[in-house]
Protein backbone atom coordinates (compact mmCIF):
# COMPACT_ATOMS: atom_id res chain seq x y z
CA UNK A 1 0.00 0.00 0.00
CA UNK A 2 1.77 3.19 -0.65
CA UNK A 3 0.09 6.96 -0.06
CA UNK A 4 0.84 10.31 -2.39
CA UNK A 5 1.91 13.60 -1.10
CA UNK A 6 1.50 16.92 -3.29
CA UNK A 7 2.84 19.53 -1.81
CA UNK A 8 1.81 22.39 -4.23
CA UNK A 9 3.71 25.80 -4.50
CA UNK A 10 3.44 28.84 -6.32
CA UNK A 11 6.67 28.14 -7.87
CA UNK A 12 6.95 24.18 -7.52
CA UNK A 13 4.73 20.98 -6.91
CA UNK A 14 6.95 18.49 -4.27
CA UNK A 15 4.90 15.14 -5.17
CA UNK A 16 5.67 11.77 -3.48
CA UNK A 17 4.99 8.55 -3.23
CA UNK A 18 5.53 6.57 0.35
CA UNK A 19 5.01 3.57 2.27
CA UNK A 20 3.31 2.84 5.52
CA UNK A 21 5.82 4.21 7.87
CA UNK A 22 6.07 7.26 6.09
CA UNK A 23 9.13 6.88 4.27
CA UNK A 24 9.40 8.53 0.47
CA UNK A 25 9.65 5.87 -2.06
CA UNK A 26 9.96 8.86 -5.34
CA UNK A 27 9.91 12.18 -5.57
CA UNK A 28 9.55 14.16 -8.26
CA UNK A 29 9.59 18.50 -8.34
CA UNK A 30 7.98 20.11 -10.91
CA UNK A 31 7.69 23.52 -11.80
CA UNK A 32 4.69 25.21 -11.23
CA UNK A 33 3.50 26.74 -15.12
CA UNK A 34 -0.01 26.60 -16.21
CA UNK A 35 -2.52 24.34 -14.01
CA UNK A 36 -2.67 22.33 -17.29
CA UNK A 37 0.60 21.67 -17.85
CA UNK A 38 1.48 21.28 -13.94
CA UNK A 39 -1.65 18.86 -13.41
CA UNK A 40 -0.79 16.52 -16.39
CA UNK A 41 2.92 15.95 -15.14
CA UNK A 42 1.59 15.79 -11.45
CA UNK A 43 -0.73 12.72 -12.50
CA UNK A 44 1.41 11.72 -14.64
CA UNK A 45 3.96 10.92 -11.69
CA UNK A 46 1.08 9.37 -9.60
CA UNK A 47 0.12 7.06 -12.61
CA UNK A 48 2.96 5.08 -12.25
CA UNK A 49 2.31 3.64 -8.96
CA UNK A 50 -1.31 1.14 -8.98
CA UNK A 51 -1.05 0.72 -5.29
CA UNK A 52 -1.68 3.79 -4.28
CA UNK A 53 -4.50 3.97 -1.82
CA UNK A 54 -4.91 7.56 -0.58
CA UNK A 55 -3.93 11.03 -1.57
CA UNK A 56 -3.39 14.11 0.28
CA UNK A 57 -3.11 17.71 -1.57
CA UNK A 58 -1.34 20.91 0.91
CA UNK A 59 -1.63 23.92 -1.48
CA UNK A 60 -0.92 27.29 -1.78
CA UNK A 61 -3.60 29.39 -1.86
CA UNK A 62 -6.38 31.02 -0.71
CA UNK A 63 -8.09 27.67 -1.44
CA UNK A 64 -11.64 26.54 -0.35
CA UNK A 65 -11.92 24.01 2.56
CA UNK A 66 -15.96 24.78 3.56
CA UNK A 67 -17.32 21.26 2.06
CA UNK A 68 -20.79 22.78 1.46
CA UNK A 69 -18.83 25.37 -0.90
CA UNK A 70 -19.69 24.86 -4.66
CA UNK A 71 -16.08 25.79 -4.79
CA UNK A 72 -14.76 23.26 -2.66
CA UNK A 73 -11.16 21.50 -3.69
CA UNK A 74 -10.49 25.21 -5.58
CA UNK A 75 -7.65 27.56 -5.39
CA UNK A 76 -9.68 30.91 -4.99
CA UNK A 77 -8.12 34.05 -5.92
CA UNK A 78 -4.72 33.71 -5.77
CA UNK A 79 -2.23 36.53 -7.24
CA UNK A 80 -0.81 33.73 -8.83
CA UNK A 81 -1.51 34.39 -13.10
CA UNK A 82 -3.41 31.80 -14.30
CA UNK A 83 -4.21 29.78 -10.82
CA UNK A 84 -7.47 31.66 -9.42
CA UNK A 85 -10.66 29.94 -9.70
CA UNK A 86 -8.99 26.48 -10.56
CA UNK A 87 -11.05 22.99 -9.22
CA UNK A 88 -7.42 21.52 -8.25
CA UNK A 89 -9.02 19.02 -6.34
CA UNK A 90 -11.77 17.67 -8.95
CA UNK A 91 -8.61 17.35 -11.59
CA UNK A 92 -7.14 14.76 -9.27
CA UNK A 93 -10.17 13.13 -8.23
CA UNK A 94 -10.97 12.64 -12.12
CA UNK A 95 -7.67 10.77 -12.32
CA UNK A 96 -7.31 8.45 -9.23
CA UNK A 97 -10.03 6.54 -7.65
CA UNK A 98 -8.64 7.14 -3.93
CA UNK A 99 -9.86 9.02 -1.20
CA UNK A 100 -7.92 12.17 -1.14
CA UNK A 101 -7.26 15.20 1.68
CA UNK A 102 -7.25 18.36 0.26
CA UNK A 103 -5.86 21.49 2.66
CA UNK A 104 -3.39 24.24 2.97
CA UNK A 105 0.11 24.03 2.33
CA UNK A 106 0.87 25.33 5.85
CA UNK A 107 -1.42 22.59 7.29
CA UNK A 108 0.26 20.01 5.62
CA UNK A 109 3.76 21.49 7.82
CA UNK A 110 1.82 21.62 10.99
CA UNK A 111 0.10 18.13 10.41
CA UNK A 112 3.78 16.98 9.46
CA UNK A 113 5.50 17.93 12.46
CA UNK A 114 2.60 17.53 14.82
CA UNK A 115 3.00 13.80 13.82
CA UNK A 116 6.17 13.84 14.24
CA UNK A 117 5.97 14.57 17.56
CA UNK A 118 3.51 11.95 18.10
CA UNK A 119 5.52 9.67 16.87
CA UNK A 120 8.50 10.43 19.01
CA UNK A 121 6.74 9.50 21.79
CA UNK A 122 5.84 13.76 22.72
CA UNK A 123 1.81 13.80 23.14
CA UNK A 124 1.66 17.38 22.11
CA UNK A 125 -2.03 18.78 21.50
CA UNK A 126 -1.36 22.20 20.69
CA UNK A 127 1.23 23.58 17.93
CA UNK A 128 1.32 26.77 15.26
CA UNK A 129 3.29 26.26 12.45
CA UNK A 130 4.73 29.37 10.38
CA UNK A 131 6.51 29.49 7.20
CA UNK A 132 8.59 32.85 5.94
CA UNK A 133 9.17 32.78 2.51
CA UNK A 134 8.07 34.49 -0.73
CA UNK A 135 4.60 34.93 1.97
CA UNK A 136 3.92 34.23 5.50
CA UNK A 137 1.27 31.78 5.96
CA UNK A 138 0.47 30.00 9.45
CA UNK A 139 -0.87 26.50 10.17
CA UNK A 140 -2.50 25.80 13.71
CA UNK A 141 -3.54 22.35 15.34
CA UNK A 142 -5.44 22.64 18.60
CA UNK A 143 -6.42 19.40 20.30
CA UNK A 144 -4.99 17.48 17.30
CA UNK A 145 -7.72 19.21 14.63
CA UNK A 146 -6.67 22.16 12.15
CA UNK A 147 -8.39 25.46 12.87
CA UNK A 148 -10.44 26.41 10.61
CA UNK A 149 -13.81 25.69 9.85
CA UNK A 150 -15.34 29.10 7.60
CA UNK A 151 -12.00 28.93 5.71
CA UNK A 152 -8.08 28.83 6.75
CA UNK A 153 -6.71 31.05 8.95
CA UNK A 154 -4.54 33.51 6.93
CA UNK A 155 -2.28 34.97 9.75
CA UNK A 156 0.61 36.22 7.41
CA UNK A 157 -2.19 39.19 6.82
CA UNK A 158 -1.98 40.88 10.59
CA UNK A 159 -0.97 44.16 11.66
CA UNK A 160 1.43 44.63 13.68
CA UNK A 161 3.37 47.19 15.96
CA UNK A 162 5.91 49.13 13.66
CA UNK A 163 9.42 49.06 14.62
CA UNK A 164 10.43 52.73 15.28
CA UNK A 165 13.42 52.39 12.52
CA UNK A 166 11.44 51.18 10.57
CA UNK A 167 8.45 53.79 9.90
CA UNK A 168 9.52 54.65 6.26
CA UNK A 169 9.43 51.47 4.99
CA UNK A 170 5.88 51.17 3.62
CA UNK A 171 5.31 47.24 3.51
CA UNK A 172 4.76 45.55 0.24
CA UNK A 173 1.58 43.27 0.37
CA UNK A 174 -0.98 44.57 -2.27
CA UNK A 175 -3.59 44.33 -0.09
CA UNK A 176 -2.37 45.83 2.92
CA UNK A 177 1.31 47.21 2.77
CA UNK A 178 2.26 46.54 6.33
CA UNK A 179 0.52 43.71 7.51
CA UNK A 180 3.07 40.69 8.69
CA UNK A 181 3.23 39.90 4.80
CA UNK A 182 3.68 42.62 3.78
CA UNK A 183 6.65 43.44 6.36
CA UNK A 184 8.55 40.09 7.14
CA UNK A 185 8.39 38.13 3.78
CA UNK A 186 11.10 37.12 1.41
CA UNK A 187 10.75 39.98 -0.96
CA UNK A 188 11.26 42.41 1.27
CA UNK A 189 14.60 42.31 1.66
CA UNK A 190 14.81 43.29 -1.74
CA UNK A 191 12.94 46.59 -0.99
CA UNK A 192 14.35 47.64 2.20
CA UNK A 193 18.32 46.22 1.84
CA UNK A 194 18.62 45.68 -2.19
CA UNK A 195 19.47 42.60 -2.43
CA UNK A 196 18.28 39.29 -1.70
CA UNK A 197 17.67 37.72 1.89
CA UNK A 198 20.41 35.00 1.75
CA UNK A 199 22.83 38.08 0.67
CA UNK A 200 21.99 40.03 3.81
CA UNK A 201 24.43 39.14 6.46
CA UNK A 202 22.50 38.24 10.33
CA UNK A 203 24.74 41.38 11.25
CA UNK A 204 22.32 43.97 9.38
CA UNK A 205 19.66 45.57 11.63
CA UNK A 206 17.34 44.85 9.29
CA UNK A 207 16.69 41.31 10.91
CA UNK A 208 16.42 42.73 14.20
CA UNK A 209 13.51 44.71 12.46
CA UNK A 210 12.78 41.44 11.02
CA UNK A 211 12.80 39.53 14.20
CA UNK A 212 10.38 42.40 16.19
CA UNK A 213 7.46 41.48 13.63
CA UNK A 214 8.20 37.81 13.49
CA UNK A 215 8.25 38.50 17.89
CA UNK A 216 4.92 39.65 17.32
CA UNK A 217 3.28 37.01 15.56
CA UNK A 218 4.52 34.51 18.23
CA UNK A 219 2.82 36.86 21.10
CA UNK A 220 0.00 36.93 19.17
CA UNK A 221 -0.02 33.28 18.72
CA UNK A 222 0.67 32.56 22.67
CA UNK A 223 -1.85 34.74 24.08
CA UNK A 224 -4.72 32.99 21.54
CA UNK A 225 -3.79 29.46 21.91
CA UNK A 226 -1.18 29.30 24.35
CA UNK A 227 0.43 26.26 22.26
CA UNK A 228 2.89 23.89 23.35
CA UNK A 229 5.00 24.85 20.53
CA UNK A 230 5.20 27.80 17.59
CA UNK A 231 7.46 26.23 14.73
CA UNK A 232 8.83 29.07 12.27
CA UNK A 233 9.59 27.62 8.89
CA UNK A 234 10.62 28.80 5.46
CA UNK A 235 13.35 30.35 3.54
CA UNK A 236 13.67 33.53 6.01
CA UNK A 237 14.50 31.30 8.79
CA UNK A 238 17.65 30.49 10.66
CA UNK A 239 18.47 29.30 14.13
CA UNK A 240 20.62 32.42 14.15
CA UNK A 241 17.06 34.83 13.32
CA UNK A 242 15.36 32.96 16.47
CA UNK A 243 17.63 33.64 18.28
CA UNK A 244 16.51 37.39 17.88
CA UNK A 245 13.18 36.47 17.42
CA UNK A 246 13.13 34.35 21.05
CA UNK A 247 14.87 37.90 22.90
CA UNK A 248 12.32 39.83 21.04
CA UNK A 249 9.65 38.14 22.36
CA UNK A 250 10.75 37.41 25.74
CA UNK A 251 11.12 41.28 25.83
CA UNK A 252 7.70 42.30 24.37
CA UNK A 253 5.86 39.64 26.70
CA UNK A 254 7.80 40.73 29.11
CA UNK A 255 6.83 37.88 31.88
CA UNK A 256 3.16 38.23 31.45
CA UNK A 257 2.78 34.62 31.23
CA UNK A 258 5.54 31.47 32.23
CA UNK A 259 7.04 30.20 29.06
CA UNK A 260 9.28 27.58 30.67
CA UNK A 261 11.61 27.58 28.34
CA UNK A 262 11.41 29.86 25.02
CA UNK A 263 14.39 27.65 23.50
CA UNK A 264 11.79 24.95 23.31
CA UNK A 265 9.22 26.87 22.41
CA UNK A 266 9.80 28.91 19.24
CA UNK A 267 12.06 26.40 17.15
CA UNK A 268 12.80 25.45 13.72
CA UNK A 269 11.20 22.52 11.82
CA UNK A 270 12.15 19.14 13.13
CA UNK A 271 11.64 17.45 9.98
CA UNK A 272 14.64 17.72 7.69
CA UNK A 273 14.49 19.16 4.27
CA UNK A 274 11.50 20.85 4.10
CA UNK A 275 10.00 17.79 4.60
CA UNK A 276 7.42 18.63 6.85
CA UNK A 277 4.54 19.09 4.55
CA UNK A 278 5.57 15.62 2.55
CA UNK A 279 5.44 13.86 6.39
CA UNK A 280 1.91 15.35 7.11
CA UNK A 281 0.02 14.67 3.79
CA UNK A 282 1.71 11.07 3.89
CA UNK A 283 -0.74 10.95 7.58
CA UNK A 284 -3.28 12.44 6.30
CA UNK A 285 -3.54 10.40 3.58
CA UNK A 286 -3.39 7.68 6.02
CA UNK A 287 -5.83 8.91 8.34
CA UNK A 288 -8.61 8.19 4.96
CA UNK A 289 -7.91 4.31 4.60
CA UNK A 290 -8.03 4.19 8.50
CA UNK A 291 -11.47 5.97 8.52
CA UNK A 292 -12.40 3.77 5.25
CA UNK B 1 -33.96 22.12 40.18
CA UNK B 2 -31.83 24.95 40.42
CA UNK B 3 -28.70 26.26 38.91
CA UNK B 4 -26.13 28.59 40.17
CA UNK B 5 -24.07 31.44 38.18
CA UNK B 6 -21.08 33.34 40.00
CA UNK B 7 -20.05 35.99 37.82
CA UNK B 8 -16.77 37.35 39.61
CA UNK B 9 -15.52 40.64 38.52
CA UNK B 10 -12.36 42.56 40.61
CA UNK B 11 -15.32 45.42 41.05
CA UNK B 12 -18.52 43.03 41.93
CA UNK B 13 -19.79 39.26 42.01
CA UNK B 14 -23.15 38.91 40.50
CA UNK B 15 -24.46 35.42 41.68
CA UNK B 16 -28.00 34.25 40.90
CA UNK B 17 -29.91 31.11 40.91
CA UNK B 18 -31.65 29.99 37.80
CA UNK B 19 -34.53 27.16 37.00
CA UNK B 20 -33.72 24.86 34.23
CA UNK B 21 -34.55 26.96 31.49
CA UNK B 22 -31.87 29.59 32.59
CA UNK B 23 -34.45 32.10 34.00
CA UNK B 24 -33.17 33.98 37.33
CA UNK B 25 -34.91 32.80 39.77
CA UNK B 26 -32.60 35.51 42.59
CA UNK B 27 -29.92 37.47 42.38
CA UNK B 28 -27.13 39.53 44.42
CA UNK B 29 -24.35 41.91 43.80
CA UNK B 30 -21.54 41.77 46.21
CA UNK B 31 -18.85 44.16 46.35
CA UNK B 32 -15.56 42.85 45.56
CA UNK B 33 -13.38 43.51 48.85
CA UNK B 34 -11.31 40.62 50.63
CA UNK B 35 -11.45 37.01 49.06
CA UNK B 36 -12.78 36.23 52.84
CA UNK B 37 -15.47 38.68 53.23
CA UNK B 38 -16.41 38.52 49.76
CA UNK B 39 -16.66 34.19 49.38
CA UNK B 40 -18.68 34.61 53.03
CA UNK B 41 -21.32 36.68 51.11
CA UNK B 42 -21.25 34.69 47.85
CA UNK B 43 -21.35 31.12 50.04
CA UNK B 44 -24.73 32.57 51.88
CA UNK B 45 -26.33 33.36 49.12
CA UNK B 46 -26.48 30.03 47.71
CA UNK B 47 -26.81 28.66 50.93
CA UNK B 48 -30.31 29.69 50.77
CA UNK B 49 -30.74 27.06 48.24
CA UNK B 50 -31.01 23.47 48.71
CA UNK B 51 -32.22 22.56 45.96
CA UNK B 52 -29.09 23.70 44.01
CA UNK B 53 -27.83 21.25 41.57
CA UNK B 54 -25.02 22.68 40.42
CA UNK B 55 -22.85 25.78 40.03
CA UNK B 56 -20.51 27.52 37.89
CA UNK B 57 -18.08 29.89 38.29
CA UNK B 58 -16.81 32.42 35.54
CA UNK B 59 -14.06 34.42 37.38
CA UNK B 60 -11.50 37.77 36.62
CA UNK B 61 -7.86 36.42 35.97
CA UNK B 62 -5.79 35.15 35.34
CA UNK B 63 -6.60 31.73 36.72
CA UNK B 64 -5.55 28.69 36.49
CA UNK B 65 -7.98 26.04 34.01
CA UNK B 66 -5.24 23.48 33.73
CA UNK B 67 -7.03 20.70 35.61
CA UNK B 68 -3.66 18.79 36.13
CA UNK B 69 -1.90 21.72 38.23
CA UNK B 70 -1.67 21.48 41.73
CA UNK B 71 -3.76 25.68 41.10
CA UNK B 72 -6.32 24.36 39.37
CA UNK B 73 -8.69 26.46 40.53
CA UNK B 74 -7.19 29.35 41.51
CA UNK B 75 -6.55 33.32 40.86
CA UNK B 76 -2.94 34.07 39.72
CA UNK B 77 -1.25 36.73 39.67
CA UNK B 78 -3.53 39.02 39.31
CA UNK B 79 -2.95 43.17 39.99
CA UNK B 80 -6.01 42.99 42.23
CA UNK B 81 -4.73 43.43 45.37
CA UNK B 82 -5.32 40.69 48.27
CA UNK B 83 -6.54 38.39 45.31
CA UNK B 84 -3.50 36.84 44.02
CA UNK B 85 -2.88 33.09 44.92
CA UNK B 86 -6.17 32.93 46.18
CA UNK B 87 -7.78 29.19 46.03
CA UNK B 88 -11.19 30.16 44.64
CA UNK B 89 -12.72 27.12 43.11
CA UNK B 90 -11.64 24.86 46.01
CA UNK B 91 -13.26 27.51 48.63
CA UNK B 92 -17.01 27.28 46.83
CA UNK B 93 -16.30 23.55 46.72
CA UNK B 94 -15.48 23.58 50.20
CA UNK B 95 -19.31 24.65 50.84
CA UNK B 96 -21.33 23.60 48.49
CA UNK B 97 -21.25 19.09 47.20
CA UNK B 98 -22.56 19.93 43.51
CA UNK B 99 -20.37 19.73 40.40
CA UNK B 100 -18.61 23.18 39.86
CA UNK B 101 -17.85 24.23 36.54
CA UNK B 102 -14.49 26.94 36.63
CA UNK B 103 -13.58 29.03 33.77
CA UNK B 104 -13.13 32.91 32.85
CA UNK B 105 -15.29 35.49 32.83
CA UNK B 106 -14.99 35.92 28.84
CA UNK B 107 -15.58 32.45 28.83
CA UNK B 108 -18.91 32.64 30.64
CA UNK B 109 -20.35 35.43 28.45
CA UNK B 110 -18.92 34.09 25.00
CA UNK B 111 -20.67 30.66 26.05
CA UNK B 112 -23.68 32.55 26.61
CA UNK B 113 -23.86 34.10 23.39
CA UNK B 114 -23.50 31.13 22.16
CA UNK B 115 -26.05 28.93 23.79
CA UNK B 116 -28.33 31.98 23.37
CA UNK B 117 -28.18 31.59 19.53
CA UNK B 118 -28.50 28.31 19.75
CA UNK B 119 -31.55 28.53 21.50
CA UNK B 120 -32.77 30.47 19.24
CA UNK B 121 -32.01 28.38 16.33
CA UNK B 122 -28.99 29.68 15.15
CA UNK B 123 -26.36 27.19 14.80
CA UNK B 124 -23.82 29.12 14.82
CA UNK B 125 -20.05 26.77 15.45
CA UNK B 126 -17.44 29.65 16.06
CA UNK B 127 -17.65 33.25 17.98
CA UNK B 128 -15.58 35.19 19.83
CA UNK B 129 -16.58 37.37 22.52
CA UNK B 130 -14.78 40.76 23.76
CA UNK B 131 -15.18 42.73 26.53
CA UNK B 132 -13.90 46.22 26.70
CA UNK B 133 -14.04 47.50 29.81
CA UNK B 134 -11.50 48.73 33.31
CA UNK B 135 -9.66 45.72 31.01
CA UNK B 136 -9.70 43.79 27.63
CA UNK B 137 -10.04 40.10 27.41
CA UNK B 138 -11.60 37.97 25.04
CA UNK B 139 -13.28 34.14 25.13
CA UNK B 140 -13.56 31.98 22.01
CA UNK B 141 -15.58 29.48 21.05
CA UNK B 142 -14.31 27.41 18.16
CA UNK B 143 -16.93 24.48 17.39
CA UNK B 144 -18.81 24.36 20.56
CA UNK B 145 -15.66 24.20 22.46
CA UNK B 146 -13.33 27.12 24.82
CA UNK B 147 -9.99 27.90 23.07
CA UNK B 148 -7.53 27.39 25.55
CA UNK B 149 -6.16 24.11 26.97
CA UNK B 150 -2.58 25.43 28.32
CA UNK B 151 -4.17 28.26 29.60
CA UNK B 152 -6.75 31.14 28.70
CA UNK B 153 -6.55 33.50 25.77
CA UNK B 154 -5.00 36.94 26.89
CA UNK B 155 -6.34 38.74 24.21
CA UNK B 156 -6.04 41.65 25.78
CA UNK B 157 -2.25 42.32 25.14
CA UNK B 158 -1.43 41.44 22.06
CA UNK B 159 0.45 44.68 19.78
CA UNK B 160 -1.05 46.48 17.19
CA UNK B 161 -0.13 48.90 14.68
CA UNK B 162 -0.49 52.54 16.34
CA UNK B 163 -2.80 55.26 14.94
CA UNK B 164 -0.58 57.89 13.53
CA UNK B 165 -2.56 60.48 15.95
CA UNK B 166 -1.33 58.71 19.14
CA UNK B 167 1.91 57.85 18.39
CA UNK B 168 2.46 60.58 21.92
CA UNK B 169 0.15 57.92 23.95
CA UNK B 170 2.24 55.49 25.71
CA UNK B 171 -0.35 53.27 26.83
CA UNK B 172 -1.53 52.28 30.50
CA UNK B 173 -1.18 48.65 30.44
CA UNK B 174 2.04 47.71 33.47
CA UNK B 175 3.06 45.13 31.40
CA UNK B 176 3.09 46.14 27.88
CA UNK B 177 2.44 49.76 27.58
CA UNK B 178 0.86 49.95 24.51
CA UNK B 179 -0.77 46.65 24.01
CA UNK B 180 -4.44 46.32 23.20
CA UNK B 181 -5.79 46.98 26.65
CA UNK B 182 -3.19 49.39 27.44
CA UNK B 183 -4.83 51.14 24.50
CA UNK B 184 -8.52 51.04 24.27
CA UNK B 185 -9.48 50.13 28.25
CA UNK B 186 -12.02 52.12 30.25
CA UNK B 187 -9.08 53.82 32.03
CA UNK B 188 -7.24 55.33 28.80
CA UNK B 189 -9.89 58.20 28.59
CA UNK B 190 -8.74 59.62 31.16
CA UNK B 191 -5.04 59.71 30.43
CA UNK B 192 -5.97 60.91 26.55
CA UNK B 193 -8.36 63.18 27.52
CA UNK B 194 -8.79 64.06 31.00
CA UNK B 195 -12.60 62.64 31.76
CA UNK B 196 -13.93 59.21 31.88
CA UNK B 197 -15.12 57.61 28.58
CA UNK B 198 -19.04 58.25 29.36
CA UNK B 199 -18.26 61.83 29.39
CA UNK B 200 -16.51 61.64 26.00
CA UNK B 201 -19.03 62.73 22.89
CA UNK B 202 -18.86 60.08 20.25
CA UNK B 203 -18.13 62.61 17.94
CA UNK B 204 -14.39 63.38 19.68
CA UNK B 205 -11.60 61.65 17.75
CA UNK B 206 -10.21 59.57 20.42
CA UNK B 207 -13.09 57.48 19.38
CA UNK B 208 -12.09 56.87 16.30
CA UNK B 209 -8.47 55.66 17.34
CA UNK B 210 -10.03 53.30 19.91
CA UNK B 211 -12.47 51.87 16.74
CA UNK B 212 -8.67 51.81 14.50
CA UNK B 213 -7.29 49.16 17.65
CA UNK B 214 -10.74 47.19 18.18
CA UNK B 215 -10.78 47.07 14.50
CA UNK B 216 -7.17 45.58 14.47
CA UNK B 217 -8.75 43.19 17.12
CA UNK B 218 -11.41 42.06 15.32
CA UNK B 219 -8.95 41.14 12.25
CA UNK B 220 -6.93 39.36 13.83
CA UNK B 221 -9.91 37.14 15.15
CA UNK B 222 -11.11 36.95 12.14
CA UNK B 223 -8.01 36.30 9.87
CA UNK B 224 -7.01 33.27 12.74
CA UNK B 225 -10.01 31.77 13.29
CA UNK B 226 -12.91 32.67 10.45
CA UNK B 227 -15.65 32.75 13.35
CA UNK B 228 -19.18 33.33 12.71
CA UNK B 229 -19.59 36.29 14.93
CA UNK B 230 -17.30 38.95 16.94
CA UNK B 231 -19.26 40.38 19.78
CA UNK B 232 -18.36 43.30 21.85
CA UNK B 233 -19.33 43.88 25.25
CA UNK B 234 -18.21 45.79 28.06
CA UNK B 235 -18.76 49.73 29.29
CA UNK B 236 -16.26 51.28 26.48
CA UNK B 237 -18.78 49.57 23.60
CA UNK B 238 -21.82 51.26 22.18
CA UNK B 239 -23.52 50.60 18.82
CA UNK B 240 -22.40 53.62 17.69
CA UNK B 241 -18.77 52.97 18.46
CA UNK B 242 -19.19 49.90 16.77
CA UNK B 243 -20.20 51.79 13.41
CA UNK B 244 -17.04 53.15 13.38
CA UNK B 245 -15.21 49.55 14.59
CA UNK B 246 -16.78 48.13 11.33
CA UNK B 247 -15.97 50.68 9.11
CA UNK B 248 -12.25 50.35 10.19
CA UNK B 249 -12.41 46.88 9.90
CA UNK B 250 -13.42 47.18 6.25
CA UNK B 251 -10.59 49.63 5.00
CA UNK B 252 -7.85 47.43 6.89
CA UNK B 253 -9.42 44.13 5.43
CA UNK B 254 -9.44 45.30 2.28
CA UNK B 255 -11.26 42.30 0.95
CA UNK B 256 -9.26 40.31 1.77
CA UNK B 257 -11.62 37.63 2.50
CA UNK B 258 -15.73 37.96 2.11
CA UNK B 259 -17.68 38.98 4.65
CA UNK B 260 -20.92 38.71 3.75
CA UNK B 261 -22.46 41.09 6.02
CA UNK B 262 -20.05 43.34 8.55
CA UNK B 263 -23.41 44.76 10.46
CA UNK B 264 -23.95 40.87 11.30
CA UNK B 265 -20.57 39.43 12.00
CA UNK B 266 -18.94 42.62 14.57
CA UNK B 267 -22.37 42.93 17.03
CA UNK B 268 -23.30 43.80 20.73
CA UNK B 269 -23.84 41.50 22.69
CA UNK B 270 -27.34 39.71 22.00
CA UNK B 271 -28.56 39.22 25.88
CA UNK B 272 -29.36 42.14 27.39
CA UNK B 273 -28.44 43.65 30.73
CA UNK B 274 -25.21 42.03 30.73
CA UNK B 275 -26.64 38.91 31.25
CA UNK B 276 -23.96 37.18 29.26
CA UNK B 277 -21.94 35.55 31.57
CA UNK B 278 -24.61 34.49 33.92
CA UNK B 279 -26.50 32.65 31.09
CA UNK B 280 -23.67 31.56 29.95
CA UNK B 281 -23.13 29.84 33.66
CA UNK B 282 -26.53 28.10 33.42
CA UNK B 283 -25.73 26.67 30.35
CA UNK B 284 -22.65 25.64 32.05
CA UNK B 285 -23.76 24.56 35.63
CA UNK B 286 -26.69 22.23 33.64
CA UNK B 287 -24.17 20.55 31.51
CA UNK B 288 -21.83 19.25 33.98
CA UNK B 289 -25.77 17.69 35.28
CA UNK B 290 -26.29 16.02 32.31
CA UNK B 291 -22.66 14.46 31.98
CA UNK B 292 -23.17 12.76 35.36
Amino acid sequence: MLLGSIEAGGTKFVCAVGNNDYQIVDSIVIKTTTPEETFEKTINFFKKYEDLAALSISSFGPIEIRKKSSKYGYITDTPKKGWSNVNFLGTIKDAFNVPIYWTTDVNGSVYGEYINFQKNGKDLDSIVYYTIGTGVGAGIIINGKFIGDMGHPELGHVKLKRHLDDLNFKGICPYHKDCLEGLVSGPTFEKRVGKKGQDVPLTNHVWDIMAYYVAQAAIQMTLTFRPEKIIFGGGVVSETFLKKVRAEFEKLLNGYITIDNVDDYIIMPLIDDNGSATYGNFALASSLINKN
